[in-house]
């Protein structure tokens, strides 16, 4: 058996990591366009603020770690086309033979179509080389004034990263809200007060129409123009379909994979940011992006490719940041969502505290459950100045499990005075949804 | 309708404010023996270390808030006998009458028949008294050697606060290793090094067969004496249940309560340290006498007792303590009680880190799970030095609804360079536990 991985990111890497423990004998073959395997794309903006020291810290084991597990390696090595015929892979070095193949191809950042896009000094935060073209820039240039383009998480993580630097920093969001997909309103805006007072400044319902300046000088937003001599465009990451699509298989925002992440070939299957798979709450099609869920979908498809059968399960897309002092939690459907597609729900919203009063040291905390009107926890979202993973950790695995209202308002938690209170903020959040049922 | 409930402690304070959210308008009496509402148990070794400033500060809510919600409260009242026929409490100030009565009474600390257990400088860890007691006697005489009786949690937590105070000390535990039915003896072990490099002494295996001196000046063990001027003895606790047996109730180790905490009298219903409920791993009777269970049982019972209906479910024990610069998390089952109720299981163990390897700070955490051989998950025990809480929150939260071995190997988790490892410690330490079906 001859199981050929395409891309040696998180998703390929860990594919031949878990299928070398699936199957000692397999031969497993990597192809990767980077100089590397794996490294993490969420460490980036941690290597921009200065707080993972080195670049390279990030790649997850050295090549001698892979080839002692077997694991044959092409890197830099560019995949043209894949002759599912004759099961080959054709890549700039010569062809390759496939049993299985693993599509693990990896996203890309979007970047609008704006004017001066291009300029110097305005930069994307997706790759390693996207780190080390920042860190030259600001070496060379000693910028004063970021702006960044887009408020989601690579966004606001970026935007941290710059102000910890020293930068004045201007973030630009087309939707009325930061982390507009993770968060609504009332949330975000809890995390918007505490970023202002960092000093980051937002505005929010307008884009960016012209970068002005090559080097970036300033950008425009409608009539005004605002100096800024660096630019970061972080306006979401696109699935790399073409390689799918140029060999016929099934490709929608992503290229498109059952339940065993099978694509339209069964021999073929696609796992990561490439991978359109199934949304826990609304059984649609999604693009969930994540590095755990490259992860997971790593492990599943590893067992399925060398003869077992596991399903993988639906996203909850449960993720995490921490922002300065705030950590943020979320999964699932958020309030402005439900009602956009015209999905009926029960809220439960809650403000307390990360310990018991008496306890000194405990921070604000506001828990937000969304229930589906069967009462099934469907969404969570947690702004805390502390505790606030622990809490999307443990509704998130409930909801994995179909968590109900009730099964949250009378959880069973775990408590100590230094850490927790007796009633928890989540079941009392749980409570106040409860309430909209009598 | 009139609602009576004997104690005033957690169980009982907690019914009143429940049972006035779910009924506006019935008659609310609290008879307490203490000289306030709910105070937290739990906080008093952090009251003993100064980590909480006053005492007085772990009383929860002053009497003022439950006026407002028109709670009539009798404290410092000594309930004498309940007579069933008339459906009458007998008190010290009279005799009260009720529709619906709510044993919330208690356990009280066990204290075995050692010799000189009553000598000046003994003392137990239970109530607000003892705290007061000890913290006189620290005043007064100074003492530098500390025996504790026990290594259970009160116990070390008790040890931790005097050795905080600069006092040696010295756990004495007859079982052979601490926290013995939270832990394992690998797990304890993490634990007890961690304590002794903090100073702490241990002595497994063995009992103090006497106290000396009045003044205490020394401990028997076996044949040697050990030095001591302060004895703390932290044997556990009993269930408060004289009350119960006098007027005829069915009773156990603690008052007998069927899923709904009602008593053999459908008109009395017992929550909190003295009432035994079911285990959920075993199915069979237990008695859990954590804060968060009597707040559970307050809820539950609340609603019942008011005429509505919701099943009290059955415990898993999740608990947390915090010892120094370690989080000890666990519920449920551990592979010794296993081995000892011959009950088959399958064991998954992992040590890593709280961290992903490239960010700096990460800490050992080590994850022990334990899955009946249905692969449901019955127990888990986790040790570090950070971020357990979350983990133990997660596990038992996905164990309440019945999460299975594959669950949490493939459990969609959240992850953040500064906060945790895309391949979450408890999902590879679930793979271990999978590798012994294969």
């Amino acid at each position: 058996m001859k199981v050929v991985v395409i891309g040696s990111g998180t998703a390929g890497s860990n594919f031949a990591l878990f299928a070398r423990k699936v199957d000692r004998k397999a031969e497993i073959l990597v192809i990767g366009k980077e100089r590397t395997m794996q490294y993490s794309p969420c460490a980036l903006p941690f290597v921009l603020s200065g707080r993972i020291e080195k670049l390279e810290n990030i790649v997850v084991f050295p090549g001698e770690f892979y080839k002692r597990q077997r694991i044959d390696m092409m890197l830099e090595t560019e995949v043209k086309e894949i002759d599912r015929e004759r099961k080959v892979v054709i890549t700039d070095k010569g062809e390759v033979s496939y049993d299985k193949l693993i599509l693990a191809v990896g996203s890309r950042a979007f970047v609008p179509p704006i004017r001066g896009v291009d300029s110097k000094g305005v930069f994307t935060l997706k790759s390693m080389e996207d780190v080390s073209r920042i860190q030259a820039y600001l070496k060379e240039r000693n910028p004063k004034k970021a702006v960044v383009i887009g408020a989601g998480l690579i966004g606001l993580e970026g935007a941290v990263a710059f102000r910890e630097l020293g930068l004045e920093v201007l973030v630009v969001e087309l939707l009325p809200h930061l982390l507009p997909t993770m968060l609504d309103k009332d949330m975000a805006s809890i995390v918007q007060k505490h970023l202002e007072e960092k000093g980051i400044k937002f505005k929010f319902g307008v884009g960016v129409s012209e970068i002005v300046g090559d080097p970036v000088k300033g950008v425009k937003i409608g009539e005004d123009e605002i100096e800024a001599d660096l630019v970061l465009v972080a306006t979401g990451v696109r699935a790399n379909t073409d390689l799918a699509k140029k060999a016929g298989l099934e490709v929608n925002r992503g290229i498109i994979v059952d339940e065993y992440l099978r694509t339209s070939d069964p021999d073929i299957y696609a796992i990561g940011d490439c991978a359109e798979t199934f949304d826990a709450i609304t059984g649609k099609r999604t693009l969930s992006q994540l590095g755990t869920t490259a992860v997971r979908m790593a492990k599943i498809a590893a067992i399925n490719a060398l003869g077992g059968e596991e399903k993988f399960k639906p996203v909850f897309n449960t993720a995490i940041t921490e922002l300065f002092d705030l950590e943020i939690g979320t999964f699932g459907m958020t309030q402005e969502r439900a009602e956009k597609e015209g999905i009926k729900v029960a809220v439960g919203k809650f403000r307390g505290s990360t310990k018991p009063e008496y306890y000194p040291g405990g921070k604000p905390i506001t828990v937000k459950l969304i229930f589906g009107m069967d009462k099934k926890l469907i969404g969570a979202q947690i702004v805390g100045g502390e505790r606030v993973w622990g809490r999307i950790m443990a509704l998130s695995m409930a909801a994995q499990k179909g968590a109900t209202l009730e099964d949250v308002a009378y959880a069973e938690t775990a408590y100590a005075p230094p850490i927790s209170p007796t009633l928890d903020p989540i079941s009392i959040a749980a409570e106040m949804a409860l309430r909209k049922f009598k």
